[in-house]
């Protein structure tokens, strides 16, 4: 293919965002080279910027530039309840339903023997040492409905309950503006499974 | 929307590329946080040096990094034919088939009197020069067949045949692997115009 040099590279590197094939590399490239030479630097220094000063909250493990994150230190949020999350975008998934008022835990993955991660590779340790310092009222697991998810409610509720502490799990069920006819046996069996007093 | 300081500031930045949403931009930003620094800066670096490095040629006004591109440069190539593009994009399209062994003009744009560019937008002006100091034996108007595109080619055409030049238009037909039953009126009525001989 033929790109001048910077442009090859700048493609080469777009090539490596997720989602990104040569033809998208090359259509932000040259939008990039459309752009004026601050909006450019802008962008550039955004990159530079967060991998400086992004890392992980003291206390739940969620991305910070503070030592412990805006949300930990919210004084209207309530430490008493924390909602047990695998990933960081799920903090923001959760905080988009302006719903929860309580903190989270960012495990940082989900338990995955396939893959060799275990509870070890997680922040489970830290999570402990949360509950045993501050007491919550109760944990929402709240990792994804898939196998690894599941696995790994199945073990924090495992350690978790021995310390006395509430742990409940977040719903199965048809999502809403879903179709019976549509739905996967799985999701109709949890349905049914945890169906409530109307 | 939730999100640190930093990781919210690369997220704006990239949801003004093309073609990039907030979801696209907060996965692109975390996909950043989880590369090493070295990976996140040659990105960055990579932005800033397409947009320090890369200008047009002196010659044909394709992107470069030099005086005169790479391919006006190249000896195995002939000077004679000059491919007419509008964007640097077609030529690199152009490139990927590995058949033309001509030199291009690159338009930058088209003329389009709803977006209020004329000739005069465009380097038509270049094109006309370069004809008089290199008379090629063949001009190929290679700009897309869209309505803008059509006028660009029937203007240049005007322009460039009083110069004795030998001008032609790439062909209008169906599309390889096409289907007579899926083609538009169009591009049928134009598959029949410039139809060929056995």
């Amino acid at each position: 293919m033929y790109y001048a040099r910077p442009l090859g590279r700048l493609v080469g590197e777009l090539e490596k965002l997720p989602g990104v094939g040569p033809k998208t590399a090359q259509r932000l490239a040259f939008h990039i080279l459309s752009v004026t030479s601050d909006e450019a630097r802008l962008l550039a220094e955004s990159i530079l910027d967060v991998k400086a000063n992004i890392h992980f909250c003291a206390s739940c493990h969620n991305f910070t530039d503070q030592d412990v994150c805006e949300i930990c230190r919210d004084p209207r949020r309530s430490p008493d309840v924390i909602c047990v999350v695998a990933e960081p975008r799920d903090v923001i998934a959760m905080e988009k339903t302006n719903e929860f008022r309580g903190v989270y835990h960012v495990l940082q993955g989900v338990i995955s023997p396939m893959d060799g991660i275990t509870a070890d590779d997680l922040t489970v340790r830290h999570l402990l040492q949360r509950i045993q310092e501050h007491r919550p009222t109760e944990l929402i697991l709240a990792t994804n409905p898939t196998v690894e998810g599941e696995t790994t409610a199945m073990y924090l509720s495992s350690v978790l309950k021995p310390l006395g502490v509430k742990v409940t799990r977040i719903a199965h069920g048809l999502p809403v503006g879903g179709d019976l006819d549509y739905a996967d046996q799985a999701t109709l069996i949890k349905a049914l499974e945890w169906r409530r007093e109307f």
